[in-house]
């Protein structure tokens, strides 16, 4: 919808598994073509996206290397850089620029579509010192033209970074939600407030996607749930120790970094 | 805000501590009285609301006790129900009847005062088997009549329930924060998408009045984060062991729980 919107000139076929969703992305005219075969959507293309689970972008990769174009300059939208742009690099050469529009929500599906969904949002892109110049100068006005606010990084770097800013927030989701149904009584839970609310809303999203997000990403998101249940200790011990200062403390001093972010981020997503 | 629109026959008299947040409920209409003197405030006073951070509540308690009426009714707003219940009763009687309005967000001051806020929200009521039956009856009268749907429970349920859908909540927000904080380059957060926003809008709340209610609640939330920290330690093991089925069941388990609130909940607060 992006695409069709912000770069009308653009001919797009689309690849999916599942010829309903097809049909209705054809009933709405999103696309010029559509097809479940991977090389078919493939067939002639200069620019190929990669927008699926992280964890089976190698085997499409594969399945489609033999039928790229030469000149076919290939991005991704997946949630982890350093397996993925090794991964898809490996198969499909220099000419693979790795992206992460750091938008969406928990919702899923072509009734969660919004044409304007990468306007004003982050696009991390982590290029390597290896990859062709000419692919990264296109990938980067594909995203730019989406209405994205482009950053560069190392897929390291966007690793660590998205594996605490992104990555735990929804492995935090899940946890509070299976918590308080182990903990309380059934349907309980229509009593929270604002804050159990927005803090689970993540855990709605798909648990197949975000496992393998998750995995793919393990090593960095490993070391900051060991670290906010080193934090979450700490402040156990201050409550139980009556350590009210200590915890003012905590609490102010997270305070002034939120309140340090720009103001549009204060606001819930819609 | 709520009482002028939904109870316009009520005279309000407000107490607060500064003159220039007087002046300005004086200003908009907000009240028929306004004055620094709480002795003042209560004088004549048919129905009394403390609406102030929990642990100042007793204080405050003991300084109005002699002015009350002797058919005065008492109730509160605050987010820990055991202590204030067992301080206010103690100070003020079977008369007080103690409430936890599950509305408000991370804003405060008149400026984020909005008169729908109790419609359609939760409110929790806690007397105890001693209150007086009229007193409850007045109290459930009142916080329904501005829109509140009413729950009643024991105060030690209320804080068993309050410390995993609200406090622990907030205590994730502060953490997740200093976290990143502590860990990525400065600036970084500008970054995230919106699980980090979402997660961490709370940790924009006043840090004094929850180390306030965090600590007047601290047996329930110092269970509560300690059980939060022991699941997580148990996630970054199936990340490090690579157990991705243990993950995917976790993950599909509460998003089981979360799809079965009632939708509205899935809605992020404004």
């Amino acid at each position: 919808m992006s695409i069709r919107r912000l770069c009308p000139e653009m001919l797009i076929s689309i690849w999916g598994r599942n010829e309903k969703s097809l049909d209705e992305i054809r009933a709405k005219g999103l696309a010029d073509a559509v097809t479940i075969h991977p090389e078919e959507a493939v067939a002639g293309a200069d620019l190929v996206l990669f927008s699926t689970p992280v964890d089976v972008m190698e085997g499409l990769a594969v399945s489609i290397a033999p039928h790229l174009e030469n000149h076919a300059v290939i991005t991704d939208a997946g949630s982890v850089k350093s397996t993925v742009v090794e991964k898809l690099t490996g198969v499909l050469g220099n000419r693979f620029v790795g992206a992460h529009p750091m938008a969406g929500s928990e919702r899923s599906g072509l009734g969660a579509a919004k044409a304007d969904l990468f306007s004003g949002a982050p696009c991390i892109l982590t290029p390597l010192t290896t990859s062709d110049p000419l692919a990264v100068e296109i990938v980067t006005a594909f995203w730019s033209s989406l209405g994205s606010v482009i950053s560069v990084m190392t897929p390291a770097q966007h690793d660590r970074m998205a594996a605490r800013l992104s990555h735990l927030p929804h492995v935090l989701a899940y946890s509070l939600v299976n918590l308080a149904a182990r903990t309380l009584p059934e349907g309980v839970s229509i009593l929270s407030g604002g804050s159990y609310r927005d803090a689970t809303r993540v855990a709605l999203s798909n648990p197949g996607l975000w496992t393998g997000i998750l995995m793919e990403n393990r090593a960095e998101v490993a070391a900051a749930v060991h670290d906010m249940a080193s934090g979450l200790s700490s402040i156990a011990a201050m409550l139980e120790k009556g350590d009210a200062q200590s915890l003012l403390d905590l609490l102010t001093q997270a305070k002034n970094h939120r309140d340090s972010m720009p103001a549009y981020l204060s606001r819930p997503s819609t």
